[in-house]
């Protein structure tokens, strides 16, 4: 089934490191899950997360060899850049995709525990804003919230998001909250470890968009 | 001085014909138009409308004889098409290019024609409003209507788009609103031709987004 969640993370290794080859070719497969929130609003934000994936993979690809885990993209930036890092690069690209990653998270996380609107049990509304509200509320300006806001009303019901990421296939809700639960176990454990990578190099920046 | 102004859109010859190689050729320098509003929120906008001109231009060059003029390319596309056109290639792409081209004519001839909010007389959101009311509105679902109202909140002051159309450099106001009249004179032509080729051919659609 699930076109998101048939494509499992690899588990971390007990270092940590991130594959950045392996890394890149999970979270190709995410930005589609915007297309499954069923509306052409969503095209600029999977166009954004796009644009990450692309300048991760043109640094690796400038040398797989050097760039071969995430922790090393962000040493060697951090040397080559000078002052100007952490807001440039490849750095700045995970930086940003790390929190559309959080967000895609705690929304499936939030689905998977059962959370809901019992008064709209059929609206998704409240876990995209518990997401939004955790991972990027804080790092948008007051007109990009609003434009949230916005862009909320636009957002699927609980039943065809769920039919979205099963590919459209007739599966039972169980099975793919299941499939999610699975899914949300290496995906989480990664990006923690990126949040804690930023955090440990003082790569974070709270500037607002 | 101005980036967008100074590059003149071709008269239009006696027979109304538009050239697509002239056409392209201009209608390349306007995108950076959404620069002079400021923010990134009109990156999608300015997206859009990349992807309009790229798409039409795709269809140039694939035969630059058969599709000479912007006429030939929907007579063509009709043919080619059936019952899908309009709906497709680049008559779909020129027919929503127009639209942004609307926009921007009526907001620069609100402001050539020194309409204002005389309560705000350094606000431009009269005249976006304006422009999108009259070009957009009808072709936008509540939800993006929505988006713009919020988007609206990030439009430069008159003194900064002015500025900016002049590149930054120091010009008089009086002198950046003659140069608009004379590049309105072209570029208006231009559109309404367009607009009446859309009407003549029945091309126009009027679905939302
Ligand atoms: C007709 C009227 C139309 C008016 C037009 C209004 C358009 C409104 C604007 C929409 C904004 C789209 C979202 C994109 C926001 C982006 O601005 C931010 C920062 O984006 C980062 O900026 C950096 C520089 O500061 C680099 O360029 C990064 O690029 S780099 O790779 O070059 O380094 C880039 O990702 N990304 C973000 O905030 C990330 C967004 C992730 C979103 C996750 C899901 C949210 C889901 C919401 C569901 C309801
Ligand atoms: C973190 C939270 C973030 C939430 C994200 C929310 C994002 C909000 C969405 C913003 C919308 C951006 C504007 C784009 C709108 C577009 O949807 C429409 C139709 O776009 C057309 O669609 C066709 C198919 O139907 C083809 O694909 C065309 O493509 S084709 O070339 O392939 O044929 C394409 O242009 N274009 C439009 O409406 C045109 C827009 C022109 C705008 C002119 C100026 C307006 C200025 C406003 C100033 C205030």
């Amino acid at each position: 089934m699930a076109l998101l969640l048939d494509q499992q993370f690899a588990p971390l290794p007990d270092t940590n490191e991130i594959a950045t080859k392996t890394f890149l070719e999970s979270v190709a497969h995410l930005p589609p899950f915007f297309d499954c929130l069923g509306s052409k609003v969503f095209a600029p934000i999977k166009a954004d997360i796009n644009g990450n994936i692309t300048k991760i993979k043109a640094v690796y690809d400038s040398d797989p060899v050097k760039y071969e885990t995430l922790q090393q993209i962000l040493l060697i930036e951090k040397s080559i850049y000078g002052s100007e890092w952490p807001k440039v690069g490849a750095t700045l690209a995970l930086m940003w995709l790390k929190r559309g990653l959080r967000f895609i998270q705690i929304l499936l996380q939030s689905l998977a525990d059962g959370e809901r609107d019992e008064d709209n049990p059929n609206l998704i509304r409240i876990n995209i804003t518990k997401a939004y509200d955790q991972a990027l509320k804080r790092y948008h300006g007051w007109i990009v919230q609003k434009v949230f806001k916005a862009a909320l009303f636009a957002a699927p019901c609980r039943s065809d998001f769920l039919k979205a990421l099963s590919k459209d296939q007739e599966v039972a809700e169980e099975d793919c909250l299941a499939k999610m639960r699975q899914f949300l176990i290496n995906f989480t454990a990664t990006v923690d470890a990126i949040y804690d990578m930023y955090s440990i190099m003082n790569a974070e920046l709270d500037y607002l968009v």
